[in-house]
């Protein structure tokens, strides 16, 4: 179906939980008030706006389900085949970028060290270390691994980004498989994963990688399920990673008794790096449909069949 | 005395408690050993190098204090008339400016409360705040806060720049007075405090300015006396400054039962932010050694009289 003819006739259908803000703005992009979900499926075909797709929602009459969310991986299990899957990214790239720089200064400046000190009214002096020159490696090439790069390449950071097949990239002073960038592992100060979850990227941080490192931070701001939890533990015991921070963890929330909040050196960010607001999935459900209006295909669309 | 005869016939005396490493190069720079200070005042012209200026060397003979540090309040107070005083910046600019983006960033991704909500094993998701487009007020305008202006453009902040002279300079989008500055304290993010210490700027950061902001974060990398430590303490439980992070204090160090440890939503951090590493004190005593012989003012010199 041509992709301006998508949204003839449809309707539009909403998360329950999205806002009225949300919803008017959604109306004047559309010029048709969307419905909130009651559990009722239509007859009709339909659009669907929300946090994640409910079950019945899956049918062949969905031509388009737009996503609150940037990562869409649990979407994808049972994806209805010919439906366009679009995602909202907002100023996620920006969001993630700066919390990022944020921890690996933060970090650089043993600010968790200071607080600690701070507590017990003690006066050391250790002067932060230069960040300038020193290597970032970071995994994943797309939008938000290129802003990740850019940002730390402005503080003086050198970065090299790891793609399936690297190519010259802005915000990488270099490009590198991953098995070319196994080799720099030991020289890494930083290794921050912004890898999405396939079958590919599944347990891809493992004991080997991790056993490679020496003194690395690694941050995870990508999906919890792409690095080996209990891999992660032993390399911190060793100190080949020095300390992580983890934005993401193979099964979100944490409950209280997650062993991942007693790994070593390490903090939990509850999946906050990256979040989007109303405004972006109001924004970004205009701009795709203001593609799709002109035929186009949205530059927020997901290949489903790729998994991002 | 012309500069370079500044040099001729002086003893080259060093602080005891620098290095062998240290006194080698200083050797291989002046062409002549130094002799470790024992109390012992020469009868002859001499050159210190040290950590700070012992009161029996403060004598007419005295021709030249190369300082490892770079703030030197202290030592101005009874130095000897005529002679040249010159100190260590070394990659202190760079330091500085690192500290404080490092902090801003720290700050506005929650770092502290993550760290506390961490050790709670607490999910609990809030995003960091995007820093760009927001405004920082740098006091001082000179080359530690230049740098620190500059670096925070880098991630996008608007920068204004407050001097006695306000006068276009890289790393602020825009100068001003204090007095025209004062107007957009309310309107800062972020208070950063470079200004050194003299007459003029000794309590410059008291309760006026303090309860003019609306939540800013109040940074201090500049001199401890330069802020009133009780006005703060004042802004910090009324919230018109909403944290405090202070490199330097009145009294340094503080002890144990120092007050400043319990202000609230403050963080010490033991004068570390724009440390001199013994290399910077090598190539800063050669740049200094190098424009004398040549018979320059080195850029290092400090004013006496201005007092920076």
């Amino acid at each position: 179906m041509p992709y301006d003819e998508l949204l003839n006739d449809a309707e539009l259908i909403a998360d329950p939980t999205l806002g009225d803000k949300v919803l008017d703005a959604l109306a004047d992009t559309a010029g048709r008030r969307p419905a909130r979900h009651s559990g009722a499926v239509p007859a009709r075909p339909y659009i669907y706006v929300g946090n994640g797709l409910p079950a019945e929602l899956r049918t062949p009459r969905l031509r388009w389900f737009h996503s609150s969310f940037a990562g869409n991986d649990a979407v994808l299990r049972d994806f209805p085949a010919g439906a366009l899957l679009t995602r909202t990214v907002g100023r996620m790239n920006e969001r993630i970028a700066q919390y990022v720089l944020g921890w690996l200064l933060a970090d650089a400046q043993y600010v968790p060290e200071y607080l600690a000190r701070h507590a017990a009214a003690e006066w050391h002096c250790v002067p932060g270390d230069l960040v300038a020159g020193r290597l970032a490696l970071v995994y994943g090439t797309g939008r938000i691994g290129a802003a990740v790069g850019a940002l730390l390449q402005r503080v003086g950071i050198r970065t090299v980004g790891v793609a399936r097949r690297p190519r010259p990239t802005a915000g990488f002073d270099d490009t590198a498989t991953a098995q070319e960038a196994d080799a720099l592992l030991p020289r890494a100060a930083w290794v921050v994963n912004v890898l999405p979850l396939t079958p590919a990227t599944a347990g891809f941080f493992a004991s080997d990688r991790f056993s490679a490192m020496r003194g690395a931070l690694f941050v995870n701001v990508g999906r919890g399920a792409t690095a080996d939890t209990s891999a992660l533990a032993s390399a911190l015991h060793a100190g080949t990673v020095r300390r992580a921070i983890l934005d993401v963890l193979p099964a979100e929330p944490a409950p209280p008794d997650a062993p991942a909040w007693h790994l070593p050196h390490t903090v939990l960010t509850s999946h906050s790096a990256g979040v989007t607001t109303p405004e972006d999935v109001i924004q970004d459900f205009a701009a795709c449909w203001s593609a799709l209006r002109s035929g186009r295909r949205p530059e927020l669309a997901v290949d489903v069949g790729r998994g991002y």
